[in-house]
């Protein structure tokens, strides 16, 4: 395999930094779960760095960004490879930049943690702990995924029904992000300026320090309600995400026959056909919930791990492992031709929006929805369980739902901005000139970059050119 | 002054529980702020008890509800005499029941406090705070109201924003009430039940205990934020509500002239004709608050808390006593003609209904917003400052807000169901049934008790029969 960068004069510019060049871990490395997507799994099966280099500090990065633009090879951040739409794939091959040793978690105060990328979620919560205190937001990957990645790829998950999103002011307080120039700098962003780096894949600078709030920590009590309609469960779910006093970090809904089905583990507790809500309610709210729970004749509480034996709770994953991605995961477990999409129902009627989708695909398309906040409405975002046949009916299905007024963002896509709004943020594109002016940084990503140009409303995919010239390369 | 009860059996029966009967001490203790209603000022005017009766236990309670029983005596209980709507004003005369000095704090956990009725909540809450805590609302009469009186005669206050109101399920957690019966029973009241006895008024049972929900502690930031006008104040406010990720406890808009005419505190700060938004805001959330009032170029910071000289801020009240039913006590203080309304404006088109109301007005009613959750939306509601003139103009001014869609929640009616939905609270109704057979508790309060055919479409006041005779009988 041909080498498009001048690999052995980075290790010798970079020195003592970690450095991994073997082609099958690296290969490794360079994944996320992209293949939860048959489209991306096509598209993106051949992509792999040439390096996998881990700094254990922000001078190592330092080192290594700056040695990355002397020698013009192309970087790509990359968290725990949690992401599922190829944020962290390394189109253009070249470093891959493993934050996973940048770890450190330095401070913890009233409101407030601050800590180097690479630290685990469930490791903050665990440190937060001794305060009282945790994080308000994470994917229902918290076990294994990082906080820059999260920051950098995600946009919301479990807490998401309180907070809202990552990208709504307030939650996250501050990031170091270091560009990669002659001589990287390393940026403060705070307030309306973090808008520059959150969700942005890292294409415009590298995370290297984060400063997010912190709330009060419960011991959130997992309970699954079941319904024998799906329109009930919705129902149930919207009214109790708009009970403003009882406390709760999660509100998720799925679809018969698919918890049965698919959540094994629970199969036992789930009759079979049965929709699910899936909670996590704080403590002193449960006999609020039951109180609100008992007037829906319909709804069975099917588990409360505050009333479960230890051996029923021995065998079953936190809740929040069935819900946000991990659904379609637990799917595609059982059954391998099960994909996703990302649907925001629209604010107003998204109960009927949600009915009339449903009712058109039947099963060929499961709901799943995410009960949110969103611009101080309760609101369904969705990642409905897709029955995959082939690239067109998805294509059909993402045109069904625009036309019910819903919007995806599309996990098949791997540009922020197909994942996205479909429009070049400005934001982030200045700012991406500002810190990376030789277009190093997660090539291929950043579609307002690689082609300013690029006609959203023609129907057609971005194909990033580098991505097959890549491609070309490496086997000639 | 002839008396209608057998005040010195009641003497001799309760032994040894505090007894006050010195008429200009009775009479203090026999009021609240009622006044701030012209027309309840008229109506209650001469209301007092024969009798001050202070117990500093729950069996002391159960001694004189045990005798007023035996004896037919009216037992109107009163916790700090906060309320506005002479909630806690003896209607019947007879005992009022004192709780003032049934002030324990019981516990105090994670999520949660358990604490006597006549509790204060400035004092819950420096309690809570070495764990970390705080309750999640109170009324701006925080610094002298108890906790017990705010379940029994409030609806919510600041922290609002974020948990909707007290009747919200979740809000309270349990309630400890005792009955008025020949033997006395203590009933414990949680979930769906604590809707019995939430903003009864005390009508229905005695709180005897109160479990409150408790949230995270911060030091609250006080801000205030000018405007020219008061439609632009009243939108910085609600988006700012919508804002979920940043952290408040309160968005209160005051439409100027108000704030720098009233507040006489805050003159030096506050311009000639400036409308404000009061808030309380996380010092983790400051940043962000920040980038976002920068997007409203109209929007001027006149305080910062957080930034303030300590002698700027030595003279100063806190925010939230510029706020809710403070509001209009600064603005009665300088103008004696000042009453207030409460408003709940439309859910959808709020911001049109507040407009089209206050310019249908003018400087005869001048808005006072507050924000809060309510049933998961951010809303309007308002005590805006309207100038009395007369009764009829007033009624006038609440029909004229109800024909733009709002709904009035009349605080010149001493009456629970005029001063709220204007029916038969079934439920309260039937509780009361089973806790006071013989109807001694807080008489007069409760229309479906005293006339269950009130006919509310009428459009003419309930006048409770017994104010009248009793005034009758104290003067024959």
């Amino acid at each position: 395999m041909k080498q498009l960068y001048d690999i052995a004069a980075l290790r010798a510019e970079i020195g003592p930094v970690k450095w991994e060049d073997n082609p099958i871990l690296v290969r490794q490395k360079s994944r996320d779960f992209y293949w939860y997507s048959p489209v991306l799994k096509r598209e993106l099966e051949a992509v792999t760095a040439d390096v996998v280099v881990t700094p254990s500090s922000e001078e190592e990065v330092r080192t290594v960004l700056k040695a990355a633009y002397k020698l013009g090879i192309p970087v790509t951040p990359r968290g725990a490879g949690t992401g599922n739409y190829g944020q962290a794939m390394p189109l253009m091959g070249g470093v891959l930049l493993n934050l996973a040793e940048m770890n450190k978690i330095r401070s913890i105060e009233l409101g407030r943690v601050v800590c180097e990328p690479g630290a685990l979620l469930i490791n903050i919560d665990k440190a937060a702990e001794a305060s009282g205190q945790e994080l308000r937001m994470f994917p229902s990957t918290r076990g294994t995924a990082s906080i820059g990645g999260f920051v950098a790829g995600g946009s919301g998950g479990v807490g998401s029904i309180t907070w809202g999103g990552l990208r709504d002011f307030g939650n996250v307080l501050r990031l170091n992000v270091m560009t990669l120039e002659a001589e990287p700098r390393t940026l403060e962003l705070k307030g309306a300026d973090l808008h520059k780096a959150v969700h942005a894949y890292g294409t415009n600078g590298i995370i290297v320090e984060v400063e997010a709030p912190l709330t009060a920590h419960y011991d959130w009590v997992d309970l699954i309600v079941g319904f024998d309609k799906f329109d009930a469960a919705t129902a149930y779910a919207l009214a109790l995400g708009e009970q403003d006093g009882i406390l709760k970090k999660l509100i998720t809904v799925v679809e018969g026959p698919a918890p049965h089905d698919y959540f094994l583990r629970h199969r036992a507790l789930i009759p079979e056909g049965a929709s699910v809500v899936i909670l996590m309610i704080a403590p002193h709210a449960l006999d609020a919930f039951e109180a609100f729970t008992r007037a829906y004749k319909e709804a069975r509480i099917l588990l409360d791990s505050s009333k479960a034996s230890p051996e029923t709770l021995a065998g079953l994953p936190p809740n929040y492992e069935l819900t946000w991605n991990h659904t379609t995961l637990r799917g595609l477990r059982v059954d391998p031709s099960v994909t996703y999409l990302q649907v925001r129902y629209p604010n107003d009627g998204g109960l009927e929006a949600v009915k009339r989708i449903h009712e058109r695909y039947g099963p060929e398309v499961l709901g799943h929805l995410e009960v949110i906040r969103f611009n101080g409405r309760i609101a369904f975002a969705g990642l409905p369980l897709v029955k995959f046949t082939t690239e067109a009916r998805l294509q059909e299905i993402i045109a069904g739902h625009e036309s019910e007024g819903a919007m995806i963002f599309n996990p098949h896509r791997y540009s922020l901005e197909e994942g996205g709004m479909k429009q070049t943020d400005a934001i982030q594109l200045a700012f991406k000139r500002e810190t990376d002016p030789k277009g190093l940084l997660n090539p291929g990503k950043m579609i307002a970059w690689e082609n300013p140009d690029f006609d959203y409303s023609a129907g057609r995919n971005f194909l990033f050119p580098g991505l097959e010239a890549r491609a070309r390369a490496a086997q000639g």
